[in-house]
């Protein structure tokens, strides 16, 4: 097993032996919507907070996410409540607009194979949490991480977040021998994204806390207020409530396996 | 979530609380390599002894198991050892011969479908440990577990095994998925193997730490005492140490679960 | 690419250069119902009827086969309109029974894996329609031939049926390069099933040219007088009328595709 | 089934009853190469030319293409030869640079949920070829398609180039089921490439039979004068004789099926 390289993320460590955790909700819809997400997150332990501005959605007809308007409840937000922020960019020419905002760029499972993104993000200086695409090969996946370290930017993490297969009583098939794989194989550090993995809020915290025992050092986690209403993926988030029983069980577990 | 149903095998429960392991080698290949690896496995609080007889083989060239062959090492060795001992059904036809033998019929993955088998098992009185097809749909393998449980032999206890996908860096890839979707939406006792999830030696341990953090109520993991010469399966097969190792990391983590 | 080895079916040749057609339900219903489709597909050239006796049903209580009841059926309309008649048998204890009424046995896909069932069908001298398992290798379903073809008997035919893949728009992806690689790579015959391989009624009819276009030996189609009262599959059974065309659209492609 | 809309690159129809073969080389390598295969494959009846400038390559470290070295090779040898040119854009800052040279913009696999190219390529009036994502969805092709012809831009052609499985004795497994799906459900022109949907020379040429045997309304095939010094993808690359052979067998089906 080789060692993981430490991922700076403002002075939050990802890959140092601390499992951190990111949560936030799917889409940023108002200010007061991300104010209440990220003060019930940071009170359970969060140390990242997420949320997206430009959505990547299959029809165009969908939701894209608030975009610029969004621009000013992120800046307020993270300061009010001292949490760095991660979201995900789409295009190459979002990245300058983006980069006084966010404190690492989201590359998402369907732009995992957008080449052109990847070199250019290699020009900045923010760390980059890499997706896994939906039907990446690790090969792939770890080819696809190169696009950006070999260019100077060395601040990568992985994200598994499932895979497309035939099974479909899940959203994806959460993949945790990529965990061990990469850990095995590389000095990439991983997270795990058990939304996404799962698309089922009473899946996510079992998910949660096998991700932690498979040896991830981290997960991504969607959290929302009010679920229902929702304006994308809703039927994943989590509550903060569940959220927050979430955090104490991966707590005990963390500490019980460092021991 | 349900309730989970107990399973007993002999005096061993499945389903009720304890983490159990079920260890052994992949093929039974003399009475000396089964008497030593038991003895190790149990030592290390293995509970089940597993070791195939019969074999399912991609080709008619490849060892198919000691068949008739073993039928006296194991008496002898489930004996000496008091272990009460799983071993794979291929064949309706080899139902009576194996069961004074064997203490719960494994189905293997290649016959999960396999309903002439499952309706000739649920006619006896003996525990069925059913591995999910490496391609079959949650909803398939409760429905294949039906096979059994609807004629009135309601002991059956689910094995995630992998599942087949694009990626071939692993040999199937564990749907962790499966364990809290059927203790979400089954009574099922559900039990992980780790050795076919992975087929990578150094992924097992991760895996099966996971497997029990995700809420299984036991693994299936195999054990050789010379990896390198065992006639099937030996790159995925742990040393008795390496099982050791990881026996104590499950110990721990359930432990802290359970607190 | 090799020669294909002809597999006769009584005086049927399959793999000698002309374009087989086998129809009939799904599954054996009545008299009247396999009289009547019998008399349709043999006026639109099929050379072969297809008929289920026993089912492989993903759920015990779904229509298992007439079963017994069949037996009669058949010797009676397999005689009436002179048609060699091909069924599936899921039991190596069925293949006694139905060694006098069926001119070939058909493994299903599910039972591909099953070697007890093929070691057992070595020692027949009937030919064999061996179904791709949904998820199985090129090379395991080539292995899985041999477990016949090595032990005395040659007469395997296999049949591509589908896949299982992420799409569920239908019900398998049929995988036409599986016939150029078993074409290129062995001599087996392989004919193609569109009717599972598409589940989609108005599917079949375009996959079936194209079979045949991949040079394919033959198809094997689902035909039903009367689909929405069928009781199984009728959703991708076609009528008399739609065999009929696709027939003779058929026989206009083999026919240029010779000269 | 819905009638196809016509595309027009420059005077080539796709979509309007002839099946149309785009040809030429996976990647434009120097000029000698491009005009020796473009005289070939224009002799040989293909109407449309291809040729990667911009490559997509997993590895950093892989040919990424001739990028701006191809653009005066590829203005001179589509003028010699009077054939239109399609070639891949890989991002939307190549859009304007790459407008006066193609005449269809080719969206490729891994570029199909880059949904800011798409959106971009509906502000240009030139024809859309939107390769299906080897992942993809039919309705997450169409709806990516819609990405496109909801701005405007009405000038899209599907291309169907295998899907990802877990079978690795091809490169892809070509879905075949998906050009009659959308030949039913759609009205958007479909053609399929071969060479990608098998990665094997030999098996395509009767993939391309099948393709057009489905409904397809044309092929796109690589090319290549000497497949085996071929800087990307040469053992999938035809002969210029058996891309010749290949259209005299297609031009024969072609035929027969319209009569």
């Amino acid at each position: 097993m080789s060692k993981t390289q430490v991922v700076k993320v403002k002075d939050i460590e990802i890959g140092g032996g601390q499992f951190v955790a990111i949560a936030g909700p799917c889409s940023i819809e108002s200010q007061s919507q991300l104010d209440l997400i990220s003060e019930c997150v940071k009170n359970s332990q969060a140390k990242i907070l997420r949320g997206g501005i430009y959505k990547m959605r299959t029809s165009p007809d969908a939701f894209q996410g608030l975009e610029h308007e969004a621009f000013n409840i992120v800046k307020e937000i993270k300061e009010k409540h001292n949490m760095p922020f991660v979201s995900e960019v789409t295009d190459p020419r979002q990245i300058e607009e983006l980069y006084e905002l966010v404190d690492m760029f989201q590359v998402g499972s369907r732009n995992m194979y957008n080449y052109s993104l990847l070199k250019e993000l290699a020009n900045f200086d923010k760390p980059v949490l890499l997706k896994r695409g939906f039907s990446a090969l690790y090969d792939e996946w770890i080819k696809a991480a190169s696009y950006v370290t070999s260019q100077g930017n060395a601040q990568v993490v992985l994200c598994e977040r499932g895979i497309r297969t035939f099974e479909s009583a899940t959203r994806n098939t959460l993949d945790l021998n990529s965990v061990a794989y990469i850990k095995e194989n590389t000095d990439l550090p991983i997270i795990v994204d058990p939304s996404h993995g799962t698309g089922v809020r009473n899946l996510v915290t079992p998910m949660a806390l096998a991700s932690a025992a498979a040896g991830a050092d981290g997960i991504m986690v969607e959290v929302h207020n009010n679920p229902e209403k929702a304006q994308s993926d809703g039927f994943q988030a989590l509550t903060p409530e569940m959220f927050d029983h979430l955090m104490k069980r991966i707590n005990t577990l963390t500490q019980a396996l460092r021991s």
